[in-house]
């Protein structure tokens, strides 16, 4: 069982940090160590072993927890970290830490009043290192939602989704519904499509403007599937291209193969940054590629590692991660392309698999 | 301005509190005392004056703070706590509170490190209890919220979008665009439709059964604009109510009643919640009313005060509140009536105007 493996991740962390065991109150890294998908809960992991661990949550989730987490001792309480604080301290727990990045300074005094704030150890992010690589379940998510995200493209494409007169705002909902069909809880994030000279706005939100002839139209969107966050983008151009729509989308299609290429265990993530950047910078266009060149996927849409010029660290097997160069030319249009992948020892398992030539699409 | 009086509404506390300054860092809170709906912000409310007050947010917001909060010195920077903090003790605060339920303790430490922590007093709640009494603005709001879900009911009913085959997922998904073509944003939160047995749970969320005759179906729903939430319940039945149904329905409509007469200022809430559920229990239904009577509504869906057995405080003229008492049979179905009010020394102001009376759909 993939959850009962990272708690054991997470045991080598707390005998690091010293501890016998660790309250998480965080959701997402609760659902990370049990699969619990409820709105309130709380797990205690105590560094011995899972029999010595429990898990909390309110009568609400009783019949949830029971299935989705079916292999810790259960404890019933609306008040998780403080049910949980004491259950610890009442079994020998002498050490037990707490996540200081997510519990408030209302929080820790709650729990020292429960528990006396001898036995408590702040502890920042103790869970989200073991988040940065993923495992087989995690992977089998991320491929099943890049795929969604594919389909959904493909069938846009296919059905003639893309044409004079449609709004960004339809062919946003319209890109939603086929990641539904396609297997997606639903969107990952609010998905942007931005259409001519929109498409020089980095983030801009699908407005009423109409597609024309002639536009850049950049579509980026995602699926979510099991929790995990899938990321795409795509800019196709409606009808013949210009001679600077080609320019553009030629150099940032090389300058993201660039960062593909670059992309490999061991590598530094702003030298990945850098192997695109730099075939942007060459060409001349530095200056309108203003964002870092990508960012890890997983339970969030957007969490470590960071691929920017100032992130620091390097990459190891099994990290998720986008690869999005662009170039953006306010008033006129801009270009992003980007990919999911998995970083290995040799090339990216490349999860986002629509084609990156320019798709001129007829009209 | 409704946000610069809000501003100085919290002075008076901040007096109570001994504190010089107060730094805001609450989402809602923030929205609340200055108009700024972007995802990362702050604001320093000085005890003295607006002009010694400021706000701070990030680039991506520049042109949207300017516009939403026009009246306060503006500072741009990514970490807007760290910077008010400095701002507020270069300025001479002395004792700077901050949000002891919302700053984290890693957030805790950071203040600290960047102003002493000799400076820095922990302060619960400080915004929340102004928040408890709508002004006219945000009553104002409320209304249009209210309005724009008894339109979509009432468009509902006389479209006949409620008829047997339809599945409760799809009536759900009708109200909603009808909420927000009758100007909400969205909806408040996630609509509940609960046709025949599933009505007798109480959030249930809405499936691919359908609508058959003789069901009770239960809609539980509300608009959000403005940043305002709604909230309402109407019970009606498909084709005519068999005797348990309509016995029921009567019950709830009276214990409804009897909270709404109960409903004034100065009442304890727990005897607004014990007048309603006398109704019920004295029925024998007592045992099938499992939730409290009602909540607070505004800029959360559930906010205080909660009007319940175990709630404690008494009402004030100007809070808005919902009242919906259900009876729930296991397996067969259940009825709640839900209204949101504004509580006033006499009759409160009735928000949610679509009848009471039991709704027979003719099929």
């Amino acid at each position: 069982m993939s959850h009962s493996r990272r708690r054991n991740a997470l045991r080598n962390r707390l005998y690091e940090l010293e501890i016998d065991a660790l309250i998480v109150t965080d959701a997402l890294n609760i659902r990370y160590l049990t699969g619990f998908t409820g709105s309130n809960g709380a797990v205690l992991v105590h560094a011995e072993s899972d029999g010595r661990s429990a898990f909390c949550t309110d009568g609400r989730y009783r019949t949830q927890s029971q299935q989705q987490v079916p292999d810790l001792p259960r404890l019933i309480e609306r008040s998780c970290p403080l049910r949980l604080a004491t259950h610890a301290t009442e079994s020998g727990v002498a050490r037990l830490g707490f996540e200081s990045h997510v519990v408030t300074v209302d929080g820790q005094v709650a729990l020292a009043r429960a528990v006396g704030s001898e036995v408590l150890v702040a502890t920042s992010r103790p869970v989200e290192p073991l988040r940065l690589i993923k495992d087989e379940s995690e992977l089998a998510a991320l491929r099943v939602a890049c795929a969604a995200a594919d389909t959904a493209l493909d069938g846009l494409l296919a059905d003639g989704g893309l044409r004079p007169g449609r709004t960004e705002r339809e062919v946003a909902r319209d890109l939603e519904a086929r990641m539904v069909a396609a297997g997606a809880a639903g969107p990952s994030f609010e998905t942007i499509v931005a259409t001519g000279a929109n498409s020089a706005v980095p983030h801009h939100r699908p407005t009423d403007a109409p597609l024309c002839r002639g536009d850049l139209v950049k579509m980026d969107f995602g699926a979510l599937v099991d929790g995990y966050h899938s990321d795409m983008t795509r800019t196709v151009v409606l009808g013949a291209p210009a001679a600077w729509q080609r320019e553009i989308y030629d150099l940032v299609a090389a300058a993201q193969a660039a960062g593909r290429e670059a992309l490999r265990a061991g590598a530094q993530v702003r030298s990945v940054d850098a192997a695109a950047r730099e075939v942007i910078a060459h060409a001349g266009y530095g200056a309108d590629f203003v964002h870092g060149l990508g960012h890890g996927v997983g339970l969030q849409i957007h969490e470590a590692p960071a691929l920017s010029q100032f992130g620091v660290g390097t990459l190891a097997t099994g990290m998720a991660v986008t690869v999005e160069p662009g170039v953006y030319l306010a008033g006129r249009g801009g270009v992003r392309i980007e990919d999911t992948l998995v970083v290995s020892d040799g090339e990216p398992e490349l999860l986002t698999l629509t084609t990156k030539d320019l798709v001129v699409v007829p009209c």
